[in-house]
């Protein structure tokens, strides 16, 4: 009934008018502004702190340092290591040192000026390739190591002395900005019996309510967060946003005001995560007939200045480090090491971009040297259901990828396609490039901890029904797809749905809104909630309908008997009879993943409850008198169970893919050697804009999946992975250059090119 | 643990230093002024209504009448018959007829003054006396009658004819206005999504959900009210809110702008709903020793212009008629009737302060005539457990009225104290007087449908727990009372758990705060929630404590085995646990009444769940020279079943008492013959000040109630209901002088007071 019809999102209209209401947006009285004073210096020792004179200023309410926090000075992401305010030492160009409130903008930045601060300065570590230099300062640990994840399956030795082919190269990646559409911010409201309300742009209102909890010392009950319309997120309010619900939420029970704290764009790109850079070194050993049996791959990840969130990006990224292919030797390592730089954490694909980058990429190369098409060799190892991933997980149902790669080949008509673009022989070369991925959904064995999910769902007396979940809207539809669920459910129509906001008050801890959860979790929560609700209401209407509560179904907006579907109430007169006899008909409903087994030490289990599958396609054109490369068409398959929302589904697609093109082709994102941000605004960091968007063609593959809602998986993040090898790989096609670095800038690719040109 | 203790209010310090956000403090973005156009005629034709030139006035937004609005006309209460804005006919002076929404206070008032509004006067019927005088208009159905209920019980031909003694009077009572501090007021928002959030002052948030849904066309799941800290109701704000909701809605919804309609007081006194004025013909038969057989009563109620919630005032004025006493035959008919006058609804005691005023000052007047002594009187047929009531129902457990009157005897040495006022020859007289009372706790019969709860709870990571429900704190300590039933419950300190704001959207329909019912049945829905709760940790932690979960109890803060009590987990440790294992710590449960057996032709019947019982014993002072009375000392013992915080009953007894007082004394609320208010404002209408406060002893006695919350029964209301004729009788008492007329001012004491001391 509502289930995989393209149904319009209920945010849009708010959303395109301007009517939605943001963080910014929101007034209260007696509110502050609050300000951040920051670091300009990646590394050095604090020896001088004096707020006296910035709290002198008119207009100023309170200037705190780290000294003034009433609970603890830490933001708990994976470790505690990430103080709210520095204390005695600054660790990157951003760092919060001090936090001001204040009438007005201005006051408030005057009061920033006027804090009295001294630093030394040390000599920062920016390399992460240096992180066990012995010259390098120790900034985490003994050894700079924050994490380090192994994968052990095999016997690589065996496994590359008995290829005929070994192939080895290593990749790098650089930053990628989230550029999310609004800063992050927030605002703390103290309440009349000594509590706080946050209100504020996030994902993960549960991190926050902990995070404010522990930093102001309330107990969790007196913390209630509320999550306002979020303009884009992406991972980039995963885990920073507990560092602004903290800094508001302090500066509001010093001051006794409500507190907004919203960061300038800038101050916003300077300071808040970022995708990792990475260096991948990928070594394959293979058969002569295209058999992979054997990888190594040791993956460096660039960390910043604080673990954050890096233990778990770097866990996603060696799950995902061999792709979609089954291979039987395999040993990785993974690694991510601190630097005096920003942290970076959380950005759609969560590690697995940097990693499937190198490994789709090393996929076309060993190919070429071996002599074999890259389809045929895709095709020849990809997985398949039964087979077994490199964690030695069976893959027991729903692989779709297969059917994703086939599509994506026969919509783009592939082998005519890609003969035909090489008969222009103009200065625009035009190639193809492929790469089939993989998506563990939800948190995986590193989160299982974390994988829970609650629902509210409420029946009116007039039949509409409220629901309200623990997982956000973000801009990815979240509300729309999980009304469809509720609406099919319960056999009602859509339009008789509505999804409240989220609030911490109002729901159980539902984990974080990550790692492709939200349909698939907060759905099954709503499924069995309202799975108790129809029971209740079968119960309550199984006599009037003359049989008994197993044979009462829901559907078509009425209750009907199963062995007589002519036999029915209409569901406003079904909730009428059971509200009358005092049925409960609100009710809060919990599903939570079971725990999954996973050895550390080998890197062996099952680390995904299901996979979502993608093959892309994509058509790159390269002007070889300037080195620029457009992405001109992509076709791209992806396999998400069941697209609740087909139309929503393709706009994942869509999105996913140019904020991936974004990140093979443009966006770079620099700090220097001396750890200075050389790029923090939109003029020299380029995301791309309307009229770079390529042609793209969503293709849906539906291999249901049986635990997930209506068959559905997760796969919000799987649109961005694939596509900067799709791109490299075409950008070969095209020209014969190999790109093993990205974004594939005229910068980079002209250079290789003029080689290639002048070899010719 | 919590239970029984004196623990500190929760809202007492945010009120008791102004800390405490009344919904006039609220502000939004873009937020208007709503105003009401209200008619200063009590009854007449519109023949004009033309808001053209209004809406040209700067700075106004919009002008609306009964034709704009988007859903029904209606408030719905017990009936439909009251618009939200006049149509053709105004019935009352201050009935609503239009409204406006502008940027300011001023542009609103020049807004309503602009607006051309031309009504044909119509004779009023203001005298509820005539309301079936051939000449009176008919304001209603075909006799003005809005309501008529019944008790008949045994034969009051034949009791009469047994009788030795027949005592026959008539007793009037007038307006009470409910003069809470904080007058009416609701801020409206329009939400992003299409649907409304409403903020304000109020009892019953359920009401106001359905109102704001039937007047704005909205389903009822895009409708949340939420209730802001309500500075008093005492029944004004139960079914009032739902007409200043909708005003604000609908203005909300025309302008796309939050909308903050806030009355003056004048304009709350001339509009808002009052006690209803009443005559009670009393007739009553006893035998020479004192056994009261018979009882004939009529009771009048004036419930002006629109029926709001009279039809169940006057039914449980009806059912407290003959006060707290066995009469085997009884015959009562209650009528309220139309008048052009404001509609009068809830107050506290709801209809039964008229007929126990007149009940109580009966049986004082009868004892007099059978030369018996009052307390004897009151002994000999106070009702007590096993006896029925004169609806015939059994009273079977928790009849507490012998200890509250043996014990107020005792405490106040009622004969010495009696003997001993005599004593004083000066102008000063002072004399002593009783009254026995009860009340029947929660809907009854009358409002089982509306008689469910619900209650949401959620135990937090940290152990704190955060609790929900559909009832409301208006002042009489709600939350601090179920905070203390929660802690008790889970047996951890009450500073753990914390009651969030009402909100619609948290919880089911909890029905109305209202009838003493809240810390009874939002108690008992806390209750059972607890009990899953509690039962989900059992299980999730037995295995732990070696034992089964039928063997686990909670209390001082543990989770221990009752058959080793030694062998525990801290409470934090055990929510721990059990969170890690996923349990659901986070539930809604629900709670509801029975269905009771009643006979609406015969007034026949169980009519409520239980009563509370009280004696009040009241020492009046009487200046003889002025005919001022004052109330110097009053000991008021109560049977509330348990004082879950005995702090807060002799708070509810000392307010009610000292509202009484006003009730009885001062308080005279005048509407005019032609239908005009004569004193809407605190100058003219004089309720008590601190000074005017007497001693106050309060009692507690606790009978247990078997299905209450550890024994408690309701009994906000009662208070106030029994002051009145024990000030009647102790100025009787003092002076000779027999006042059947509320309120005793100098003005109705004097001329009888002279008239007595020209006797002597």
């Amino acid at each position: 009934m509502a289930v995989g019809k393209r149904v319009k999102r209920v945010d849009a209209h708010a959303k395109a008018t301007g009517k939605a209401v943001y963080v910014s947006d929101m007034k209260f009285p007696g509110m502050l502004v609050g300000k951040v004073l920051r670091s300009k210096i990646p590394f050095g020792k604090i020896i001088l702190l004096d707020v006296s004179a910035a709290k002198r200023i008119k207009g100023v309410h309170t200037v705190l340092t780290a000294a003034d926090i009433p609970g603890k000075n830490v933001c708990h992401v994976v470790y505690d290591d990430m103080p709210l305010l520095a204390t005695d030492y600054v660790r990157y160009v951003g760092e919060p040192i001090a936090l001001v409130a204040a009438e007005s903008e201005d006051a408030a930045v005057s009061a920033l000026e006027a804090i009295d601060l001294e630093i030394d300065d040390l000599p920062p570590l920016t390399d992460p390739e240096l992180y066990s230099n012995p010259e390098s300062p120790i900034l985490y640990g003994k050894d700079n190591i924050f994490s380090h994840h192994k994968i052990r399956s095999g016997d690589i030795s065996a496994g590359f002395d008995k290829s005929d082919i070994i192939f080895e190269q290593t990749y790098r990646t650089t930053y990628q900005e989230h550029a999310y559409l609004e800063p992050q911010g927030m605002l703390a409201i103290p309440t009349q019996e000594g509590g706080i309300d946050v209100y504020g742009t996030m994902q993960c209102p549960f991190y926050v309510h902990g995070a404010v909890s522990d930093i102001t010392g309330l107990p969790q009950s007196k913390v209630r967060i509320v999550q306002t319309t979020t303009g884009g997120a992406f991972g980039g309010k995963e885990d920073v946003p507990s560092l602004v619900a903290g800094w508001a939420s302090v500066l509001a029970l010093a001051t006794k005001r409500p507190v907004k704290l919203i960061l300038g764009r800038s101050e916003d790109m300077i300071s808040m995560s970022k995708r990792h850079p990475s260096r991948v070194q990928v070594k394959l050993g293979a058969s002569s007939s295209g058999d992979i049996t054997t990888a190594e791959i040791d993956i460096l990840f660039d960390a910043g200045a604080y673990a954050t969130l890096s233990p778990v990006v770097l866990w996603r990224g060696i799950v995902h480090a061999c792709g979609p292919y089954k291979i039987p030797n395999v040993k990785i390592d993974a690694r991510a090491v601190a630097t005096n730089k920003v942290p970076c954490g959380a950005y759609r694909g969560f590690g697995s971009p940097q990693t499937l980058f190198a490994i789709e990429s090393a996929i076309d190369e060993l190919a070429l040297k071996l002599g074999l098409d890259d389809v045929e060799l895709r095709r020849k190892n990809n997985l398949a259901q039964g087979d077994a991933t490199i964690t030695g997980q069976i893959l027991s149902e729903s692989v779709g990828l297969q059917q994703c790669l086939e599509k994506a080949l026969d919509k783009s008509d592939y082998r005519t396609l890609k003969s035909s673009l090489k008969d222009d022989c103009g200065p625009i070369k035009r190639g193809i490039g492929i790469s089939t991925i993989y998506y563990g959904v939800g948190l995986g064995a590193g989160g299982t901890h974390l994988a829970r999910t609650g629902a509210y769902v409420s029946v009116q007396p007039d039949g509409s029904v409220q629901f309200a979940v623990g997982t956000t809207e973000m801009g990815q539809g979240m509300r729309t797809v999980l009304g469809q669920i509720v609406a099919e459910s319960l056999g009602i129509p859509f339009e008789n749905v509505y999804c409240l906001p989220v609030d911490s008050s109002r729901v159980p801890d539902s984990g974080p809104t990550v790692a492709s959860r939200a349909t698939t979790m907060s759905g099954r929560a709503l499924l069995v909630t309202c799975s108790t609700i129809k029971s209740n209401i079968a119960k309550a209407v199984a006599g009037e309908l003359g049989t008994s509560p197993k044979n009462i179904a829901f559907g078509e907006n009425k209750v009907f008997r199963t062995d007589d579907p002519g036999t029915f109430l209409s569901w406003q007169n079904a909730v009428e009879k059971a509200l009358a006899l005092k049925t409960a008909l609100t009710v809060v409903g919990h599903d939570s993943s079971p725990p999954t087994n996973w050895n550390e030490d080998t890197g062996q289990g099952d680390a995904y409850v299901v996979f979502a599958w993608a093959a892309n396609i994509a058509q790159v054109a390269v002007d070889t008198r300037t080195g620029v490369a457009r992405l001109e068409k992509l076709w791209a398959a992806h396999d998400m169970g069941k697209a609740i929302n087909p139309t929503l589904v393709e706009g994942q697609i869509e999105g996913g893919s140019v904020q991936g093109m974004g990140y093979s082709l443009t966006e770079e994102y620099i700090i220097d050697e001396k750890g200075i941000p050389l790029n923090p605004r939109f003029s020299f960091y380029h995301i791309p804009s309307t009229m770079d968007t390529p042609e793209i063609f969503p293709i849906i593959v539906e291999s249901a999946y049986s635990e997930g809602p209506y068959g559905a998986k997760g796969f919000g993040e799987q649109p961005l992975m694939g596509i900067a090898p799709a791109i490299a790989n075409a950008i070969f096609d095209a020209t014969g250059v190999r790109l093993r670095e990205q974004p594939f800038t005229p910068e980079r690719l002209w250079p290789k090119l003029k080689e290639v040109i002048d070899e010719n």
